[in-house]
């Protein structure tokens, strides 16, 4: 069965709260829970049921009235619809804190999102190892593409030299980009782009303080 | 004047752009351009020219009929609205791979955002520079933020120690809070907060490599 076809339009605000309900699922599956319904899922996620219903009924009415989300499958659906049933392989670009940092987080192996090898340009670094993953010359980059399956890039190098690397990266078979440079990324349809831009996280977050002062005067 | 007042129907979505206009419009002034019409604007930041309208003019209008926006006083006024105009100072809770990342952005302290301090648990890292800041004791960290002007703390401890730190976080008067941690914040409403939730973004980013497999299907 092809979910895809009945899911084309999930809306983007939507798509973007299902990493969220993935994560509450799998804490409540991890607790033994078998079944929640929207009522308690909504108190739980702190969102209105009927937002709960909206999201999450279009799948195909995972709810049934009366007994609620079975827990279990509504997480291994939506794991789905996130792609996460299927491995990625990741590469990393720039070998810095980032990607160190990156490098370490235990949740992303366990979602299957694998990082197979490491680029960067600094002589220094080239062949030092960075959480048991040898760094490699970026001069190899596209011969390892094209004889590794790569599926995600994840591109922590500095602003200055994102748009030589992202150029680069759009003339390769690579399926997406997660992008921490704080640059715009125009690539070609075959590629997907998520951009992670810090400094604009931390303007909004200096917004709202703003905002909040102005309410106390 | 206060500019707030009229500023209160901003929607999310709307403010979640202006980074991306302030940044767009600095590069502009840098590049020593003085004015540019909304249909430029739409151009090189590939949005529609009724969207550009739409988020800037409430502001008060900034753009003239055949003049187009005063690209400094539309910058400054940008920055004003996001807080940038005032000073932040910072201190960094768990002084990892993620806090020496976010140390080293250089564009953080261009922008009026300060690290005073860094804290952790680790005895290893207590009194160790990072960034030419000394790692401090957790212990003093209520010390810390009574006795010196702390405005955001960034939470870059592991998901597990998190509660704890946002926990103690939310008994003190800072006004902002950071966090990387993959937990759900509840603060109290004088503390504001932004979440940066990087498997959420990757989960995203899957989304769209599976949808677009999909299509191709």
């Amino acid at each position: 069965m092809n979910k895809f076809s009945e899911d084309k339009y999930i809306s983007k605000p939507s798509i973007r709260r299902h990493p969220r309900y993935f994560r509450f699922l799998g804490e409540l599956k991890d607790r033994g829970m078998e079944r929640i319904s929207s009522t308690d899922l909504s108190k739980l996620m702190n969102v209105t049921a009927s937002q709960i219903r909206q999201d999450l009924n279009k799948f195909g009415g995972f709810g049934q009235q009366g007994y609620g989300y079975n827990v279990n499958y509504l997480h291994q659906e939506i794991g789905r619809i996130l792609g996460i049933d299927t491995p990625h392989n990741m590469i990393m670009i720039g070998a810095g804190n980032l990607c160190s940092a990156i490098m370490h987080y235990r949740s992303f192996p366990r979602y299957g999102f694998n990082i197979i090898a490491a680029f960067d340009v600094c002589p220094d670094k080239i062949g030092q190892p960075v959480n048991g993953i040898e760094i490699r010359d970026m001069e190899e980059l596209e011969s390892f593409i094209s004889s590794h399956k790569v599926d995600i890039a994840v591109v922590t190098v500095p602003t200055s030299s994102a748009p030589d690397v992202l150029s680069r990266l759009g003339k390769t078979n690579i399926k997406g980009v997660w992008n921490f440079a704080h640059v715009d990324v125009e690539m070609p349809n075959n590629i997907q782009v998520e951009n992670v831009h810090l400094s604009e996280s931390l303007m909004i977050l200096s917004y709202h303080i703003a905002e909040r002062q102005n309410e106390e005067k």
